[in-house]
């Protein structure tokens, strides 16, 4: 299992690009998914990525996170090899799942979200890549 | 600059065990930061690394965020290759540091730590480690 990318709500993302050129990151792409309800900025902090997420509807997810009173890290996102059987395996430990089924991710991934009841409060995301781990070359190298 | 390590509170390592072990991650070794009031359980997630860090004393700082009601992730670490530099970039950008100018961290490295309230709510760590980015094998590849 290795760290995917973490997710950063923020409510503006121009507003929060200083801070992150100050810091050094290489500033990516903006993507909107409006299924999501966010405009997505990437951040290229090596294998694994950061992303601010800033809502563009009100009923988005992060919208209701910001509106509730949250800061900062919205979510984190590990890549698995096998997500069912990964999630076969939360549900005999009684880990309480968003999706007990995985459901369709970006970029041909599947994906599930764990609840963060179960989590000591991390909204914790599983992602499949389509690939397998063996064939992955950006995944070889830390084996 | 690379995501190093994310930093997740729980009030008992063992317990948070489980929930980890069915996600697939490698379970490391466990250190106990007598400075920071912590005990940390190191999960192996790949190039950036995961921690779990449970209070042993009800002074540190983990101790207080649990006790203030928040939950998960406490903090976000990122290596940077001239931590001086950055510092003096946050500074002329006017973001607000808690370490104004690097301090020991463990294992040779020099840190420093950005005010949650200039990064959107997140506890952003800023690491330099003693081998320059270069000639570090394991950074040479993501470059």
């Amino acid at each position: 299992m290795e760290l995917d990318h973490i997710g950063i709500a923020v409510p503006q993302l121009e507003a929060a690009l200083p801070l992150w050129r100050a810091t050094g990151a290489k500033i990516g792409s903006v993507e909107t998914v409006a299924s999501q309800g966010v405009r997505v900025q990437f951040l290229d902090t090596g294998h694994s990525k950061t992303e601010l997420l800033e809502p563009i509807d009100d009923n988005s997810p992060i919208a209701r996170f910001l509106a509730s009173g949250k800061r900062g890290v919205h979510h984190v996102a590990y890549r698995v090899d096998n997500l069912d059987a990964r999630l076969a395996e939360l549900r005999a430990e009684g880990v309480p799942l968003i999706h007990d089924e995985p459901v369709p991710g970006s970029r041909g991934t599947r994906i599930a979200f764990l609840h963060p009841k179960g989590t000591g409060g991390v909204l914790l995301e599983l992602i499949e890549y389509p690939e397998s781990a063996a064939d992955a070359p950006h995944r070889k190298e830390s084996r």
